[in-house]
């Protein structure tokens, strides 16, 4: 998506190899003019899948998320990260481990808020290994419910997340697909 | 506001004397209409004070907060609650206890996303004791920013929140003012 590229060729800072920076405009300093094209962009693409409900992992995925489950009229679940297992039988709990940040939490959803009918479109703002959104899976798969597909504003192509989800059976749509990073260097797919 | 005093009485639950559940329309499960709804409230509330920029503290006001920076045309800066001290000076820093929670975690504001010359809009989703808020107030304080107003969506006017901002100087605006909770009662100031 190119006004999403061209936001990150102005705006984002490539660190190292690994770490882009996009604090300026989606993940500390938020710019709602850019996430409701995201969000639109997200919501004309999976429109004709039968998606019932959006979920999205806290916290930085939840702005765009929530912009395209309005576009969608449907409502939005936030999949929390608890500090710690919650005992009783009321959620549906994986543990997560992300290299990215080196943290682990238990991704957790309420049983409430998921039906063996629904039909689910994940949005988060990055895939790199695929962590988050294996686990998001993992939790909706034991519910009886479908991941019916993943939308990601950036993945960074040259780590494991597509391919460890298309080979687990998911569609992936990203709407900016970095193909390298070094400090000072944004590379994308299509370039 | 009279939207969210009736969904707070049709689908929020009172578990005891300080907990309230809204899980499944603000929390975990997010109502879009209903976030469009009180956005637009606080933006029209707020119109006339010369705002620069809506902040929020993560995750659960982020939604309502997003929405509220769009229709005022304002950037969103998203509060990080970070677990540890950082220790370059690129950042603004202030402990927060919450004692609802029973969780402590260093507020975080890149330098980047805020200016002396900033008035910023707070919006939270809860109001209790005002840890929270006043941890903000000290990061926009140490900027030499203003905080200008405090959009809560739910305030628990029977806790000492409201007071201790309003004795600080800062503008309150609450959308929804309960005055008594305990287990399935919710009773509303204006009642």
């Amino acid at each position: 998506m190119k006004l999403l590229c061209d936001r990150i060729r102005k705006d984002g800072k490539a660190l190292n190899e690994s770490v882009l920076k996009v604090d300026s405009f989606i993940n500390h300093q938020v710019d709602p003019q850019l996430m409701e094209a995201l969000g639109e962009d997200f919501a004309r693409h999976f429109q004709d899948r039968g998606i019932t409900k959006v979920f999205t992992i806290e916290s930085s995925g939840i702005a765009p998320a929530y912009v395209t489950a309005r576009f969608m009229g449907l409502p939005l679940v936030i999949l929390k990260k608890q500090t710690s297992r919650i005992l009783n039988g009321n959620v549906y709990q994986t543990k997560v481990t992300s290299f990215t940040k080196g943290t682990t939490y238990q991704l957790t959803l309420d049983r409430k808020y998921i039906d063996p009918e629904d039909k689910i479109l994940l949005i988060d703002d990055f895939l790199a290994n695929g962590e988050a959104a294996t686990g998001a899976a993992t939790v909706i798969r034991e519910s009886g419910a479908e991941l019916t597909a993943i939308g990601i504003l950036i993945e960074k192509s040259f780590q494991r997340g597509r391919r460890r989800l298309e080979d687990a059976g998911y569609e992936v749509y990203s709407q900016a697909r970095i193909s390298r990073l070094d400090q000072g260097l944004i590379e994308f797919l299509e370039d």
